[in-house]
């Protein structure tokens, strides 16, 4: 095998075998394939493509580039969920509780947040002295005593994937579909779970900005992970609103702790709801109906509040911020976005709101940029709500008043106020699972 | 200017303008471009092309990155021609000094062979004493004293070019017809002649193996020359048939003076008279009909074959040579490919062909290799002749028997016999210039 025939085939529309897949990742992480074959590769592969066998073989080559979780050692069906990324997607912290109450064992993995998206670590971190990282004996130990436990991703998991979507973020090859759907894919097989929904967001605050491009991605993913094995579903939710009111770290905790106490807002609970029944009904737990009679009795037991108060203590966290989220250091500063004139909010530029939420301090402006845990945004408007002039859309929250300028600019800028009321939008889009038809919901 | 942002602009169809050609092109070859993000580039070029103006921008900024050659020491009109490469093509030592008898200057940077090619200045090595390195004086010197020159390429010609392809060589973006008219034509401009011919060859024994693909690169080449303001014209050869009968350094030598004293092989001397016509006419030396005249008066009066003699002097080689060309050193061994059956010679690859003369020892395998100059190959038969069962079609010399074997399998494998002659093919296919509609002759 030379990788120059490699790159020639795959130029010229050629399908890559297994063999040479495996011997390409293989290769490239070793160093023995040079960073400018590679890239020319991955350019080649945005413009051919590449088929289910390829795609399934590229996620398994970077998923075996590092260590391949044991998740042998904890009893039970192992359920993991990931989120492509959005603003105020606070979901993890509402689903795992949720689904550990109702008797599967959620050993997760998350990432941080890095540019206008938040991170589950980043959030959960927000809680005084809670840890993410764990020895795999102390993650299995903490899994088998509460059910769940929120870790941050090994610094050993999908290395292949790590050093490969480095190489593309720099020769503008990450959007491509294959690509995209192996790298997430990868971590995920990776991770070990059995069952695995995949909350796919479409729209302006997402990665897939069309709903086309998410359920090309959803059905990619979903055929991936079954032709692997897992069971394996996606929906595809809409992020061309933010979801819930509150953005920012401990914001976003106090409102997951909301939703868990019945007291959340509508849209979020509904997403984790959805999230939630479909990873019990992947795991075999019963009827759509008889899931969602389950999760519903979690949150009127008190059942999954209890269930993240575990883990909170567990990964030692002080859990008296989760019954009591008052508790939670507030920011010094606090502003009020005004609207400029009356009528109805048309539409929310979702990843402008989530840029303006990292100006105040509550995400990453480079990796190494340190979070302030008390900054974000609380949206007192959203879509298709009524605004007069002078009224308070929103307030932005940061420790440094100099902060506010910038960030309300940008704020204003990603909303359009019109006259007339728009038409709602389904926050549900599609459904996608690797045994049932596609369901779409528009 | 970011090059990620550049990349992403050509891999979605944009335009780079001439500013951001040049910037990629100076912080490639200063280093500042890393190979990954040009790799990048260049695979997305070859799926998106290039426009006429692009073309022109990349080929003016790869000329721009060393010496741009200074011709004004040089008296008169100065004329190059060009060749992409074939077998059996000595056209260069006969039509230079064919015109260089009509009163242009040809100062002319030839390159080696490497592959199944040969390379002018290797077969002008072959005559003993010759020297094809000089200063800039010497070689301008000898332009103005002899009317011609033919030296190896001076290594600060077009670096960025040399950079550039080596990349390309590695990542399968070789065959991108934007990229290989703006690497061609960065040397042609760099070397500063006014009036320039190219022959594109065409067919098995060419860089281009379809008339399709010579002519869209015939165009792109006089398109971007015109622009830059020299007057360019093309010629698309025939290249599917090797040209004379004599492949090898010494051996070409002997054949191009063979037709200088006009006992040459007819296609050799119609494409020579078609080339010297073409240049003549783009300097202004008068009509076809006239220059045409005048070619062949350079060899009536022996003109033409004066002048070479005069350039082998004044560039050191023992002009005896010339003079008797039976002079030249022959090779030790010899061996006649004989014919396993009867009919017509309906197909030759001359790629194979040259490879096989290649493995004789007449070309390089790598950059280092030392070439044998009288090594080679004679063909007997060629397209199109008769062939009776055990007769010779070609013989072979080397310098060691050994290497008949193999050689002689792959000329054998180079050839088709039929029971039916085959259809005579046109030797020049099509004439290309800036200012004239494009000729076809098919």
């Amino acid at each position: 095998m030379r990788m120059y025939d490699l790159i020639m085939k795959k130029r010229n529309g050629g399908i890559l075998s297994g063999d040479e897949i495996n011997e390409i990742i293989k290769g490239f992480v070793e160093g023995s394939i040079p960073d400018y074959q590679m890239s020319a590769l991955l350019m080649a592969i945005y413009f051919q493509g590449m088929d289910q066998n390829e795609t399934l073989d590229l996620t398994l080559a970077l998923a075996a580039s590092g260590d391949m979780t044991d998740l042998s050692g904890i009893e039970g069906i192992k359920a993991d969920k990931h989120s492509t990324g959005g603003v105020g997607d606070k979901t993890t912290l509402i689903v795992a509780p949720i689904v550990a109450a109702c008797g599967l064992k959620i050993a997760k993995m998350s990432g941080r947040g890095l540019g206008h998206t938040g991170g589950t670590v980043d959030k959960l971190e927000s809680i005084p002295g809670l840890r993410t990282e764990f020895t795999s004996a102390e993650f299995a130990g903490i899994v088998n005593k509460t059910g769940l436990c929120i870790a941050g991703q090994s610094k050993n998991l999908a290395p292949g994937d790590k050093k490969l979507y480095a190489l593309r973020d720099v020769t503008a090859t990450v959007d491509s579909i294959p690509l995209i759907a192996a790298s997430i894919m990868s971590k995920k097989l990776a991770s070990g779970s059995d069952c695995i929904v995949l909350d796919v967001k479409t729209g302006s605050g997402a990665f897939m900005k069309s709903l086309k491009d998410s359920l090309e991605l959803a059905k990619e993913m979903v055929a991936i992970g079954t032709n692997a094995g897992r069971k394996v579903a996606a929906l595809i939710t809409d992020m061309d609103i933010p979801l819930g009111f509150k953005i920012g770290n401990s914001l976003e905790v106090i409102e997951a702790v909301d939703v868990l106490n019945k007291k959340g807002p509508d849209d979020l609970y509904t997403v984790c709801e959805a999230l939630s029944v479909r990873l019990l009904e992947l795991a075999g737990k019963g009827s759509y109906k008889e899931c969602t009679c389950m999760v519903k009795e979690t949150l009127d037991t008190g059942a999954a509040l209890e269930k993240l108060i575990e883990m909170v203590k567990a990964q030692g966290g002080d859990a008296s911020y989760i019954k009591d989220t008052s508790k939670f250091k507030k920011a010094p500063y606090m502003y009020e976005v005004k609207s400029a004139k009356s009528g109805y909010i048309a539409f929310m530029d979702t990843e402008k709101i989530g840029t303006a939420s990292t100006m105040l301090g509550a995400g990453r402006k480079t990796r190494e940029s340190l979070i302030d845990y008390s900054a974000g945004i609380v949206l007192k408007k959203k879509y298709a709500d009524k605004v007069a002039e002078g009224e308070t859309v929103a307030v932005l929250y940061a420790s440094d008043d100099k902060l506010f300028k910038e960030a309300e600019e940008k704020f204003i800028s990603s909303i359009i106020i019109e006259s007339q009321k728009p038409e709602k939008r389904p926050l549900i889009a599609a459904s996608i699972s690797g045994n049932k038809e596609e369901e779409i919901y528009l």
